[in-house]
């Protein structure tokens, strides 16, 4: 930044609308790290972000300079191009659990970074940690020796990895300013950036159970996650999915790992395995058919129990979630009547399992892994008269009760043809 | 502030464009003050508040709250009604020091606290210090002390009053929000507020020399200004004047204290007097005729006498101004031609006189009293061709020098019938 440009003037240029260069951009932000940019000066600007927007170059210059506040990834010339996939956050979404071994079997690298759940939104990590022994820690040494053995791995974000994007992220959370469209499109993709891949796909979702209910502004997320990419030499793109049901038959932690194991064994619900072979294909190096034979002959199965394995997992616990994660509470939900399921409200069964212990209100919450929902029926499927819609699995009697207001019309069932 | 609702909760309110309680308004000054309300979060308020506004219940509250944050004065019941004047800052504008001692000599009381100069805007406690021994510091003993003896008193604004202000005045300087209309009222008005005053008169500036250029912004800033003061439980009425010349003859503090003081003698120039009668009249209890009478009997000038002296000042000082604060260089302007002055631009000899060391850039910069300009024409008048159209008083001949592009089209001259 130039000397004589101060931090006022850069808010005051985007209250009126203006844009800021790249420099400006990376001087900010390296400023906020450094204290010479007060987090009074960040917060103004975040405000100022939310009325004024930011142009694509600006959004991708502010994802560079978060990605380069801390360590980014590097990888050997000559290895198989790096791909990974990201999600806005659905509801049973076990996708990454099947996609990366199949990636990886498919012969790519996939140095998958992902991140924990918050709200109705599951995280990828609260699933794996329900696998005993399971490290979410890897650091760039080990990374690549993962990547090397087994092409691919799941691990947490470290603290090394965009701190400017934490602390803006700390500051928007405590300033109104969570929905800043710019803030929002720089901190997903920052992170995504820092782990040095060749391909991303997205999962932008809409509908009852995500973040976004309107397709259109998930279709602007969309297209702004992906020029951010693009702009930073990664190649972009996504997939627009509808989140109104939960993605597959469960939603909890270690029901969701036994779901996901299915899967990978060829098996597990055809809307997981359909949803996870269209984000393969964006990114993989062969087709839907070769992708199909890595799920049906084990060879990602065989895949992700060396990832499990190498990363401290217990791969035979995999196989029999429910002794490892008993649930005393097993309750069906009957049908009220014969019919056809005409709904299932993904965002009342994700608030009932938050309820349960399944997911945080807050950062702080402790998850129970065995918690959540099971055998969740499909729209469109036939039900008879008290056939379970689905079983809920509760830590105690007073857990499940509170949550019956959300059940009651969780899963909406009507007259029809049978 | 209800305990479940978060700040973050209201900065999004009022982005949103929603208004605060009072209630509200007052939890979050007071928060900001004891540590639970972040500097980030009243700035992104801040931020929002530009976009969004605030309505006049919200302005009156936080104005409210801002006074409440620090010492607010009180005075005896039964004595006279207590009146000021607050001006948004003008080029000359020497009012303040012929104002407070007409009105307590028409037998008001007048608790005058005022500013010091930034910018172009001149300072009353600036011109004041000019006055060898004038102390600007009165506590409130001391102020009532003053009041009971001579009716009236300016001082500078102590650290104990309005703290709140002082603080949200900082971060608005560093993020970027200073233009914030909701702000820039509340700020003003509070400090008057804390005064303990039952009558307020506003002299809102309009012009080239002035803050704001356009009359329409003039009169709104005007009209919130009073409807806080109102809502508050203050008489407040305002005139809206122009600021294209300089007020008066002269800029510069020496230099406008000696013009008080002819204007306390019943002398000076006639803008200056006339607009000092105007808003005199708006507080006084008296009529303009008995106002003329009390500047050209000697009253008022007895009573400016008593009050620099109660304040440590040296009175004889102020009849030779010259003589206490020198000025080596004395440089007339000629004027190019006969001719008629057409225009006389305040805002260039306002910055011209910052230059000299009139007036500071910084609030750290040191004051030269003795520069300034004198003998300014008045716009309208007669000059012939070599007639000094001002006189500049400049400590150095290269600070003479610097400003000579800013005096070039100061004064405008134009043929005309002489």
């Amino acid at each position: 930044m130039p000397p004589t440009l101060s931090v006022p003037q850069l808010i005051e240029r985007k209250r009126e609308g203006g844009a800021l260069t790249p420099d400006e951009i990376h001087a900010l932000v390296s400023g906020l790290m450094e204290g010479s940019v007060l987090d009074a000066q960040m917060s103004a600007l975040g405000m100022a972000i939310y009325f004024q927007g930011m142009r694509g170059e600006e959004i991708a210059a502010l994802t560079a300079a978060l990605r380069d506040s801390g360590e980014c990834w590097t990888w050997p010339s000559g290895t198989p191009p790096k791909v990974d996939k990201h999600s806005t956050g659905g509801v049973g979404d076990k996708v990454s659990l099947v996609l990366a071994p199949l990636l990886a079997a498919a012969g790519v690298w996939v140095p998958m970074v992902s991140g924990r759940g918050l709200g109705i939104t599951g995280g990828t990590l609260d699933k794996l940690e329900a696998i005993p022994g399971y490290q979410i820690a890897v650091n760039h040494a080990r990374a690549l020796q993962c990547l090397e053995k087994n092409g691919a791995f799941i691990a947490g974000q470290s603290a090394t990895f965009c701190p400017a994007d934490r602390k803006i992220y700390g500051l928007r959370d405590v300033t109104g300013t969570t929905p800043v469209h710019a803030l929002i499109v720089s901190s997903i993709m920052s992170k995504k950036l820092a782990e040095g891949l060749d391909k991303l796909v997205l999962d932008v979702k809409y509908g009852g159970g995500a973040l976004m209910t309107d397709v259109e502004k998930a279709r602007a997320l969309a297209e702004a996650l992906k020029e951010t990419g693009d702009r930073n030499g990664v190649e972009t793109s996504y997939l627009l999915t509808p989140m109104d049901e939960p993605l597959g038959a469960t939603v909890g932690n270690a029901l969701e790992v036994g779901e996901a194991v299915d899967c990978l064994k060829g098996g597990g619900p055809a809307d997981l395995r359909d949803l996870t072979l269209r984000l393969a294909e964006a990114v993989a190096p062969c087709d839907r058919a070769q992708l199909e034979t890595l799920l049906d002959n084990g060879a990602a199965w065989a895949r992700w129990v060396a990832m499990v394995e190498m990363q401290g997992g217990d791969a035979t616990a995999m196989e029999h979630m429910h002794d490892t994660h008993p649930g005393p509470l097993r309750v069906p939900w009957p049908s009220p009547a014969d019919g056809i399921v005409r709904a299932v409200d993904a965002g009342s069964l994700a608030r009932a399992s938050v309820r349960l212990g399944a997911g945080r209100n807050r950062p702080e919450d402790i998850i129970d892994f065995a918690v959540g929902f099971s055998h969740i029926k499909k729209t469109g499927g036939k039900v008879v008269r008290g056939e379970p819609l689905f079983f809920t699995h509760a830590r105690k009697q007073s857990d499940y009760d509170s949550i019956l207001p959300l059940l009651d019309d969780a899963v909406e069932v009507s007259g029809g043809q049978l």
